[in-house]
């Protein structure tokens, strides 16, 4: 019997409801393939540094790397908000993906046609939006050197964005690879116009192109595709960007869709090793309140079975039975039109599990 | 009787055409005030580069220098495109930001009642969006330190991201000035959880936040704010913010209200100085046509009256005369929803003045 190891993390805020509603689909999905997915447990973002006094202990480091796959819920909360920089969530996050080698960031922004009404855009601008963000998630001016220092005019911070050709290569290897999987449209977002690092972008983007003849490549400065995101979001296929931008327009592109509770993500290392998360954040407002949204992580796990497991039937029946149940019309509060119909998140994690 | 020297430098594309109409606007103000407007004409962008060998001749320095007030068209054109940086339109732009200390760039996006249609928005979410975005525009990673080398793993690009307290002070100054005039909500947007120099942004905003007791300040993250200016852009009133991070939320802000040819922006140095340009591009498609809308860059010359001038009457009669007219029904191409009816620029100017 097929054995995988997942690493899990459910971190802070609304993680560890909407996570535990994701490993039962995942048991669920086991069961009826009979595959074996034995879940560990570890701590990453605030939870950690209340137990361990780090965002990122050891312990999880090693769990991970010994796991096939890493789902994570979400960190971050209040509590830690005023914490010094090492001890934020947030750099347990940045630590994990600099420690896994995590450098392709996979955000799908895609308009289910039932939640159509939930987006700040008119209907005939989103209805069909179905793009990929793909964004390098492990250099630029995340991992740059940073300095801080006095000066005549007060204090002086720096922040280095630095990217080499592999560095390049590699993301817009994976942003190519996808595309030619979809509507072979590839658009790479720079600002050659002004910096070094995304003229040598540019230049990688160009010299790579050569090995894809099927995919269309084009070149979008990073304000104009701002714009443009908001303008049309259907003319785009797959997104290819740097880690900065990428931050920007991912997020931005999944709020178009106006149902953030519904959007996953995927962190990928060379190989088929993978993280796989919710867009949205750990939603401090609502935790422990059993109202959470829980299929963004739900679709997560369907993310995982595809492309670290290889288990593309199990993860598109996963994705089919989410489709299923917000079709029969079951809304959590946060896609819902009429709140007081609104279901909480195990109720909806049920539902999927029924559907399946 | 009172003189003012305007510098006009119309640049590439549509920019001659719409500045000719501008132009004819501040001369009817003049004979309207009894002001005299010596406007001087100077090259910058693409026909400085084919006259003058560099997208900023020495002369159109001295020039504007010399002036008042600066209005500028656009820049840029596919004829360039290929050229090396020092020969590109853009660097002609950013050059003279630099020469000129224009450390503050002011880009209002305002909905207009009669244009709601233009938006890709729904008309609840964008109707009575009146926002202005603050951008710093003579540091950050526009203007450190760029450097380009062989590694062993291929070339290297780097970009240095470098501000010290006194730009950030000035800048967030003018967000706060501006906010005490209009709503006195100031949003501060950054990247704090990643960045040093936003760190320093922050620090530097909480500061100064204490001569403005008036004036609420928040910040936001600037993931989040791209989101936040999709989802409910009605909730900003003033947001402040440093070069790259306002190059992108401004032109985010600008596509909401889907009228990009209606907006004009300041960049202003210490003092009442100021360049005044339309947000859009030089529009080479459109060029030669006498299509294009002139109307930002006859509200930029408002600005102008307002902000370098202060001439505060006139400046609100040539904004009301532009709502006049567009009330009448009259549109350019651009905001035209039955294209068969738009009218040229020439006409759309003359409408202007005749209201007036
Ligand atoms: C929390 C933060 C450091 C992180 C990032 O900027 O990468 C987040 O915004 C994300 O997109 O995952
Ligand atoms: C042309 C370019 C260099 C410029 C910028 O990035 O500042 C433009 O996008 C702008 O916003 O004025």
């Amino acid at each position: 019997k097929k054995e995988y190891r997942i690493a899990v993390l459910p971190g802070d805020g609304i993680g560890p409801e909407i996570m535990q509603e994701a490993v039962k689909v995942l048991t669920l999905v086991g069961e009826r393939e009979g595959v074996t997915f034995v879940c560990e447990e570890g701590r990453i973002g605030g939870i950690a540094i209340d137990t361990d006094g780090t965002p990122l202990p050891e312990e999880t480091v090693k769990l991970t790397k010994q796991a096939d796959a890493v789902l994570l819920g979400a960190v971050g909360g209040p509590k830690w908000d005023q914490n010094p920089g090492h001890l934020r969530p947030e750099t347990g996050l940045l630590g994990i993906r600099k420690a896994l080698g995590l450098f392709a960031n996979i955000r799908p922004a895609t308009m289910h046609s039932s939640l159509v009404d939930a987006s700040s855009l008119k209907p005939e601008v989103v209805s069909g939006v179905d793009l990929i963000v793909v964004r390098e998630l492990t250099g630029g001016i995340y991992f740059g050197e940073k300095k801080r220092y006095d000066g005549p005019n007060g204090e002086v911070a720096e922040d280095q964005c630095i990217y080499n050709e592999a560095e390049i290569e590699r993301i817009i290897r994976v942003g190519f690879d996808i595309a030619r999987k979809r509507q072979k449209r590839l658009v790479s977002v720079d600002k050659a116009n002004v910096l070094e690092s995304s003229r040598l972008w540019r230049k990688v983007a160009e010299r790579v192109a050569a090995d894809y003849p099927d995919v269309e490549l084009s070149h979008q400065l990073v304000d104009s595709c701002a714009m443009q995101l908001v303008r049309a979001p259907k003319q785009f296929d797959v997104i290819v960007t740097e880690n900065m931008f990428g931050d920007i327009l991912s997020d931005q592109a999944a709020m178009l869709t106006g149902s953030i509770g519904m959007l996953s993500s995927a962190s990928l290392a060379a190989g088929s090793f993978g993280l796989y998360e919710p867009v949205h954040g750990s939603a401090p407002d609502i935790a422990g309140k059993g109202i959470a949204n829980p299929l963004a992580t739900i679709l997560s796990v369907a993310m995982m079975l595809r492309l670290s497991l290889g288990m593309d039937e199990a993860a598109a029946a996963v994705e089919n039975a989410v489709w299923a149940v917000l079709e029969a019309g079951h809304r959590t509060g946060d896609i819902a039109t009429d709140r007081s119909k609104a279901i909480g998140t195990v109720e909806m994690g049920q539902l999927v599990r029924d559907e399946l």
